[in-house]
């Protein structure tokens, strides 16, 4: 199906039949699960999953229900023979390209919907995303069966989602999160930041300093009601608009009650610029 | 936690343990689930999957997501010490008796939901007890990971319901039907048959004349209309109510358009007998 001169598979049956010859010779498989358009954090990805494990694979797969009608499915970029080669050099072992007959064959009817950290902050704009997120990523993981997958900590939210899923459904496979990398002005490296013009580009790296100002006034003991407020107005100074800017428990994304911070929290922000929609977070401990 | 002379599992991390010395001796495994108030019904289950898998897990877990409120989970009959003395008897190898705690630990975030097969009959009655039923499933099979699973044709919709989980989330197991087991007068065993009073209980075995008279009259060719409607009326005759009757497709069971059955299909009825709901259904195959 693709000329690729790296090993890939396309079917469940032909992933299967790699990993298998794998475990058979006793060897640890590790995970990461991408939609393509790769860059350097997914590879980072790719090389933390080849240091914990002996053999990686990566898939590249859009997955339509985590998009929404109007959201960007059709334009989302795609770039599978470069993405490959990508993957190879990071010494991935195995590049796996399902179709979506292969993910969503004919009569699909199951969902995967979560509570807990799936809640607010990306749900309130996008309310079916962890439900399409939940549902790939649950077949993806038993199709792989892998030891170790790995997602990035740019998408705080999800990895948190996943952890749960695979707590929940006994999925076998520790969930581990790879550090955001960002360019030089802080801009979390994405896929989506293609989209921005260059004079949004620009604009886009000012999100990580207001973050990290945030955590660092958290960190001072300014109360996280302050500090939020300081955060949201900045981001609003900075941003065509702002989606939200919380301050959550940094294991399970609840709700923190105002005052000093006295446990590990995430502060997490979503903004656009122009057509474009920015997401970041950043650690926040208090001091 | 149980004093139990046979071999059994209380933890996730002990059926594991069990189930990875067997497969490091390249020993198959199959796998029932059950509620318990075990009958001849789910012993014949467990034989089935022994003569498919070297080891057989039989789980009992009266799983409180698929009862309604108002619905018998308190009264649902527990005979735990009995249950595994029985599926010893039954050769199974190994009984697997999770707790609440295990299976829905604190926090627990994650429903399965499913259409296709999971509309309608059942679900009309009782809106969210597939939800309970394929969550519940999905976890034990991704606790057990065995490579065939027996589910009982008693609960046909479950049956179709599960085989459909297990493809739709690639859990990447065989999903078996055991055929049901029957008292002389044909009355399917069932752990809710014990709900029965005396003169219920004589009343119950007209259930599966009906649908089987019902099937009769499809292989003669009468219509799927005037079979289902004389199958519907002799239950409201026999029975203090009916939740439904119907002729579906036997694979998926999608409605049937009318006239003279022309594939294989499955007559399905739902009643009531003072406070007791029987189930049951039937094959009905064109001449």
């Amino acid at each position: 199906m693709h000329n690729l001169q790296i090993p890939h598979a396309t079917t469940i049956s032909a992933l299967r039949a790699r990993i298998r010859s794998w475990r058979a010779d006793g060897l640890s498989v590790g995970f990461v699960p991408t939609m393509g358009a790769l860059h350097q954090g997914h590879l980072a990805l790719v090389q933390l999953a080849k240091a914990q494990c002996d053999r990686v694979v990566a898939s590249i797969y859009v997955n339509p229900a985590q998009f929404a009608p109007g959201e960007d499915f059709e334009a989302y970029p795609r770039s599978v023979i470069e993405d490959s080669q990508k993957l190879t050099e990071a010494r991935c072992d195995l590049v796996y390209l399902p179709t979506t007959e292969v993910i969503y064959p004919e009569g699909f009817a199951t969902t995967i919907s979560m509570t807990g950290p799936a809640a607010g902050l990306e749900s309130a704009a996008r309310p079916h995303f962890f439900n399409g997120v939940a549902t790939v990523v649950a077949k993806l993981l038993n199709q792989v069966r892998p030891d170790v997958a790995v997602f990035g900590e740019k998408d705080y939210q999800q990895l948190l989602v996943i952890r749960q899923l695979a707590r929940d459904l006994d999925l076998g496979v520790d969930i581990i999160a790879g550090e955001t990398v960002r360019e030089r002005d802080g801009l979390a490296l994405s896929s989506r930041n293609a989209y921005l013009s260059a004079d949004d580009r620009q604009r886009a790296g000012r999100l990580n300093q207001i973050l990290k100002q945030c955590a660092a006034a958290l960190a001072d003991g300014q109360s996280i009601a302050q500090a939020r407020q300081t955060a949201f107005e900045a981001c609003l100074a900075g941003f065509d608009s702002v989606d939200y800017v919380e301050v959550r428990c940094a294991t399970s994304l609840a709700e923190l009650a105002d005052g000093r911070l006295d446990t590990p929290a995430r502060v997490l922000a979503a903004v656009r610029l122009g057509k474009t929609r920015l997401i970041d977070n950043c650690a926040a401990t208090p001091s």
